[in-house]
């Protein structure tokens, strides 16, 4: 990356949207990834207590696909794009739950930001659904992943 | 705290926003934090460049305060609640910024996720302006240290 | 009912929303209903498939829940509301899926919309995750079953 | 239609928003329709009274209008769309209002969810206007009449 | 007014949403207007054209009473009110309409930036209308005509 | 300009969000301003007090620009567009600030609208943050400056 300077602030250092018309739209697709590190008892509770687990995990993965399409009246200066897909996964580990986001697009600019938000609102949301059980819980490692499609070329995180 | 099932399942397991009519209205107080690590290089432009660090904080800053006013429409089993106040403030550390978050309210339910929210928003704004220089960035560490005000009592993170 | 005008327009005619400052905040409940109806065999994939029915409904259940926060923002002349309680549930019938809303606030208005509108968008939800096997589904029969705690007293639909 | 499964499911049965990125964005219709049945008091009062009835067909069009625009911020799992043009419209029959939306868009999904929740929430507007004088008004036989323009070909309610 | 500095910025200058959890809920009320010059050819197929004027007089009206719903969503240090009710009317002047907004709320906080944004948006609506046969219409005089209800007493415009 | 007739009303005068679906995407560029009056004190708190001025016109900036991607949820039969760039920038004169936004899109419709909202927003933003030492403020002049990329060509404020 050969960026010298970061292109959300104009040469005055104002914030502004950046112009986009002249990057041609390609498909592209962002991976992105956190975890909400939780007691095991409240691990249990969700995962393999005695009520359904479904509803905790499908609750907090619908609230990550609708916060990626509301990505940009989040963002001040993140561009709206027509998302093409959304998935939100979880997968239990040692006391913790590890979120992954998979958006893609065919537009001018990328999705990290949108896979990015919707790791975070899943992850806010578990912690509000957990919250009466455990207050200490600590969203961690929040990071992207993976992103190809656009002009920068393909990133893999190491 | 006692709570031996998650109140925000019925129970049958299916989600709801629980009631909370009979909880009076009480001047309530949340602090949030967490941080996102970043290289030096990119800490470097937020901060001591040759360009003003203010829009920078300023934009992330605002998009924290609006986004505690969005909780209710992000976290699907949150209830609405009219904020007293917000603030959000933001730290240079060793390659990091560490944001915080204070959230307060007169109403019948807590403003943690409110004020986490502010922290993750604000925090995914800062990966937003810097994405271009550096996609390596991880937000880490979001959790609560302090909530007053409601049935449960005060909390302080350890 | 004794009103023999429409409330929502003023003695000119023109939409307004209507002056609520001198009515107390009191307990208001208020539940609607509604129904899908759909060929035997799209009730059968969401019901008794070889998939977990669960989020099929948990999505439609979180659809509503969150239309009911949004109804002020949706229904030009509705009071926003602070919800103190949003439940949605979902009953099979034959060739049907019948959906009960649950809202309670302690608030100057009636929650009667929000309700209604919790059926409704629970309703389109199933439309839309059926629609790719169902296109004939009909949402019918939306209607007020009970509302009370204000100036008008209790209704009960016959 | 030869759907086996709803598309709007993974292979385990989770809830995402579904791939669109490999089809074509085409020109696209749909036409939806409802009914709000009411007392002929009641219909009296918006239709021939002694107040314009502008407004509150007016008020319920633009709601209706405004809803097909937010469909993908309501529809968890519906794409979000540049819609080309939305009607919606309104017939008095017998004790009834009957609203018809119309939406066309060029783009990779079709809008009969947008058509159908323009429908909804014109109703929905009706019904809140009208309210106060008439609480069992039922919204009815909300349908599509018509869609165009996908892979999956013309569809006409029979 | 004995204000010595802006209390939206902390004492370090940075944005916040100012702390009102001491203050009192009280009946505030706010009457704001502004104006839309425009041809007078313009204003003739608004006012007194062969179609009817009232759609877009009812366009901008519910665009008004809506924005100012919408105004803690727009406005960044806004507090979030329920407000107890909103009007706005249009009169036809000179070559221009001349639009007033009332809103009243039971709150801590007053209504004049909901009054104000209803103005606003209703001058945009109106625009928007016309722009196909007038781009040069301005908005003009947009200001605060009256407030009252809170801690600073009643304010008049001179 | 040759319309005879208010293209956003039907033939029967009701409002309808335009068909834009036979118009090809170009380059949309669109420039507006507007200004805020207000005492010299005032402007002198913002522009060159004791406190960063910082803050107070980034969040302007930032109010302003988001405004612009939510204008087709507050203006009712705008189109909804995804905006390629968006800037608002502020140059203080004599006992006022003038305000001046330029959004850019490749789309079916201009984005004279969305330039104009930015303004607007922008300028209630001031009137909010300045409003506890000067109710007096007075939102004025504002218009489209410039217009290009569209079908009806050019056009240039006089």
């Amino acid at each position: 990356m050969t960026q010298s300077r970061l292109t959300h602030l104009d040469m005055a250092g104002h914030a502004r949207m950046v112009d986009v018309s002249a990057k041609p739209a390609t498909q592209r697709k962002a991976v992105a990834c956190g975890e909400i590190l939780m007691a095991s008892r409240t691990l249990d509770m969700i995962q393999s207590g005695d009520m359904p687990k479904g509803d905790v995990y499908a609750t907090a993965r619908i609230a990550g696909i609708m916060a990626a399409k509301k990505t940009a009246d989040l963002i001040p200066l993140c561009h709206p794009l027509s998302l093409s897909s959304i998935s939100v996964d979880f997968a239990a580990g040692n006391d913790k739950v590890v979120i992954t986001a998979v958006v893609t697009t065919t537009g001018a600019t990328g999705v990290e930001i949108e896979a990015l938000a919707a790791v975070s609102v899943a992850a806010l949301t578990l912690y509000d659904m957990c919250k009466a059980v455990d207050r200490g819980m600590q969203i961690d490692n929040i990071r992207l992943l993976h992103k190809s499609g656009g002009q920068s070329g393909e990133y893999n995180a190491e």
